[in-house]
């Protein structure tokens, strides 16, 4: 298995000449905290950690898997320790908020270095991503005295988090959940029920865990709108922070699962157990979709870290290997073969990767750029992400599958053998495409709430951002093309748009039948908007002398991806097209043939 | 996980009704021994061992895998116990030669009991597949003397076989391969080299084990032209078929896959091990070649068989679970939620699968019956099958492996969870798209040797038979818009290729930088040439007064194809007509960014 390399040049790129990101902390008033050079500082400090010390720990935790026993859940060797040297350097809480102690960075910085720990290895980075996002749910919702009692122990790290969700019946439908809370007379309550699929239920790294659990107070309504949520730890913390006693839940068991065997998704039985009410009565659901986009961003880096982490695998494979020799003669004559790089279709494979890569990367962190802003109360950045979110979850895991499937054929025979680790990274991305909601859910939030609900306004902002990036390179001759094909593609986006819009009108399982194809198509046009950006910008640093080999490959990629990868807009657009017809047609007993 | 039942009606409506299979055995003479009837009992009986005896191994197969010991090769539980029945039923036999034991049925009744055992247990299947490869390849170029050692016990499946072809440092390129064989006074050879990912190589299915190897007789020419095929028993057979001497060879090692853990991939150590030249000295590599065919249809299967199991899976579940409601009102107004095979989604992933698994059964079966007369020298028999069998191998894989994802995403994250079922399917399908020749290989083969190096010749013929099928059906208006949108594929398809080849004749790179997408375009027209055909069928029983569901069923699937799935052509034309320029713009270092 090929050593992880943190891909320091491109975020670089991305986040200083893509997205001139020190301007935006500039504009934030940030930027005395997060000047250029501590940035930088920062880069270099977390692809050390994810480089030295975590990319280790991938193939034994895969390898060895997590263990459960009634005294609680082992992770794999070498989990520990790191977690340990993750807490030291105060990597936990360097968004979270100072007065617990985090060093209140945007949530941007945050993703840069999720990025290159998820690549190091996923399983492991989903313990503390998940407490980041109990984190965040309990900033947002607790009261001073919830805050006071959790958040510095979780900050620091010592505790970690969890979000409990989804039940045996229910996952997409949270409607339907059963967990309830009765009210006690000292204002908490006793939680029973039983949840699945909790990432981080039970584990040996923190001495406390704080769960964050829906259910339903005695009485409450059905459905959605009887929902609320509550803490409920592991240890009941004593006044002064302190572990207490034992709460009344366990993890009845793990899951056995294709892939992140490090981490440990628990079936989570709470009886009684002791709850406190986060935020408002039947507001629970409410109160978890605000740290919905965050999460969704967050599993969107998972199709990047680990497309990247295939990528680097297959490339250095690529190089090395000797197999046949080139169609148009020897590239290595002084061997017996070429080594595979030199065929094109293992060349149209690697290219495929990097475009997926490289253009994932620019569209997440510019969506983090965003998310600062909407965190700091901008409604236009708050906007733009609930559009794109979807897109970004759902394209970047799906087109981040198919780079890892890539890589592992680059690989041939070797690639589905273990020892490689190129089968390990597409068993652990196949899970991106279905939590935080799958790509069928992410493609429905689209069309129907983001775009059908509003009547396409925030989809038209999305494509006069894109036409004015036209607009001010219309003077640009060298990228002429891909400027001209990408405008064409901003019009046909909305034009598709407002066809699809009138046949849902008459019929509303047009916008379920076209759903997936209408999230791919907009995620290829949202891709070639960031691919023709990076070309203006290599262009415009070659024109201005840089003679660096990085900036001829971006230039490349980007003609790659425009020549072999957008025209998959067409087959979307001919399958949204198609409409539902096909697809309603058919009744159950014909299902079954 | 769900209980897999044979497809009996499909395999019934493909053989009978679509390729009117019994006037096929009529022609070639093998209506005494193959009348309806007695086809009808072996599917039935194949079915029943598939299911009762097979099906039950195959999680546990997963579960345990194989384990290696210096004493040899442990199966899961189970498969000895289902290949003793598998010996008993005759199964082993029923394609071999009667001479030896065998029944002398043709290939296309082989590769209808193939798809059911290998939807029960693909792992298991190969022992018993590679067997059949290694009794093929001893018919056709063993002496009466090897044949009379080594038939008889293979066919029954006393013994079992295996093909020794990859090394560590080649696996598409053959003509690398270091194995020696050292001739001896007696006319044996002492074989000395190492060969990976051998399946079967050791097991304890069979008291002897017929390993074929390539290798390199000594002073023979480099390259493909200086390699040899070699009968290498792992004990020496007794003048009187008994088995005697262990030879000088051994299991070094198993590989830990993806994968189809039940199978054993073995990395097999020569030491001087007497071996028996097959066939003629440096002609090995021939006389591989000319199982090729028949080891990628069978590996076609696979993607077909677990299609079908991934399929079975995602119906049962998407009619059971219950999860939101329609977006046109309650369907299941006394649950509280509809079943999810209401969503328009959901069921696009239903017909993906149905459409591929029905569309590629249709699409194997019919080159079986090419094999069946290829076998009985019918030359243009044999043309199209050296045509399209690189087409079904790749294809068919490659879908099927999009059809077993689908399979898996209809489950939610239920279907990421190992006891289900569903992932094993996706891991299990994985390596069909890589062994065999991977899919690469196989474009490689179809577009420069099955193509350009005939000069379309045999191409041409395939598009008249198109053409000559839509020809045939001019009068039928029914199916008026598939059948005019089949013709003009057709076309495109030819002319397509003549711009494809002036291209290459500028430029060889062409070839590959095309060739993956010209494989899949080719693979949806010929699909579209098959589910026509199965529509047409459907419609005229539908005319003649047959009112069974299957036939409704049949129609809109193929609708479903025609509207969805086809229109896949026109991005792999794009890709196609892109060429090979900005694959080869990209430096070596351009690709490390």
């Amino acid at each position: 298995m090929h050593a992880y390399k943190a891909p320091l040049r491109d975020i670089r790129f991305v986040f200083n000449e893509l997205l001139d990101a020190s301007a935006h902390y500039e504009a934030l008033g940030l930027g005395d905290n997060l000047s250029p050079d501590v940035w930088d500082a920062i880069l270099e400090e977390a692809a050390k950690f994810a480089e030295d010390v975590l990319a280790p720990t991938n193939a034994v935790g895969d390898e060895q898997g997590c263990h459960w026993s009634v005294e609680g859940v082992k992770t794999p060797s070498g989990f520990i320790e790191a977690y340990k040297q993750f807490v030291a350097g105060g990597w936990g809480g360097i968004c979270a908020n100072p007065d617990f102690g985090g060093q209140g960075l945007p949530s941007s910085v945050g993703t840069m270095v999720n990025e290159m720990i998820g690549s190091a290895n996923w399983s492991w980075c989903m313990y503390p991503g998940l407490t980041a996002s109990a984190i965040r749910c309990l900033e947002a919702h607790g009261t001073d005295a919830q805050k006071a009692m959790y958040l510095a122990a979780m900050t620091s790290g010592e505790w970690s988090g969890t979000m409990c969700l989804t039940e045996a019946h229910c996952g997409s439908d949270l409607g339907l959940l059963r967990t309830k809370a009765a009210p006690q007379a000292d204002g908490s309550y006793k939680i029973s029920g039983s949840k699945i699929f909790i990432t981080g239920g039970e584990h040996d790294l923190t001495e406390n865990i704080i769960h964050l659990v829906l259910a339903r107070i005695e009485g409450a309504p059905s459905g959605t709108k009887g929902i609320s949520l509550f803490i409920v730890p592991k240890y009941l913390p004593n006044a002064d922070g302190s572990v207490g006693a034992r709460n009344s839940l366990a993890c009845g068991s793990i899951e056995h699962k294709m892939g992140i065997k490090g981490s440990s998704t628990c079936v989570m039985n709470f009886d009684a157990a002791t709850g406190f009410l986060l935020g408002e009565e039947n507001q629970g659901l409410r109160a978890m979709f605000i740290m919905m986009n965050a999460a969704r961003i967050g599993t969107a880096v998972q199709g990047l870290s680990l497309a990247e982490l295939s990528y680097q695998g297959a490339l250095i494979y690529a190089r090395e290997r000797l197999q046949m020799r080139s169609l148009t003669g020897p590239k290595n004559p002084a061997g017996n073969a070429d080594p595979i790089i030199v065929h094109p279709d293992v060349r149209r494979m690697l290219l495929t990767q990097k475009a997926f890569v490289e253009g994932s990367r620019a569209f997440i962190y510019w969506l983090t750029l965003q998310v600062d802003k909407a965190d700091r109360g901008d409604a236009d950045a708050e906007e733009l992400l609930a559009l794109l979110t979807p897109i970004a979850k759902a394209f970047i895991t799906e087109t981040g599958y198919e780079a890892t499937n890539l890589g592992l054929q680059v690989f041939g025979g070797h690639g589905y053998i273990r020892e490689w680790g190129m089968e390990q990274i597409v068993r652990d991305t196949r899970i991106s495409m279905v939590y935080e909601g799958t790509t069928g859910i992410q493609a429905l939030d689209l069309l129907a709430r983001k775009i059908m609900a509003n009547r396409g306004e925030s989809l038209t902002k999305v494509i006069v951002l894109i036409q004015q990036f036209c607009a001010a390179n219309a003077a640009n001759n060298t990228q002429r093309e891909m400027l001209d094909s990408l405008q064409k593609l901003s019009v046909g986006w909305g034009e598709l748009t407002r066809q699809l819009g009138f046949k849902a009108m008459q019929n509303p399982d047009e916008i379920g039948a076209a759903s997936v194809d209408y999230l791919m198509y907009s995620g290829y046009i949202v891709l070639a908007w960031f691919w023709a950006q990076m070309a203006v910008v290599a262009q415009q640093k070659i024109s201005a002398g840089a003679n660096e080999v990085f900036y001829q490959s971006k230039l490349k990629t980007a003609q790659f991806y425009y020549a072999r990868l957008l025209p998959r807009t067409k087959v979307h657009y001919a399958a949204i097209i198609a409409g539902a017809d096909t697809l309603m047609a058919v009744t159950d007993e014909e299902f079954l043939g």
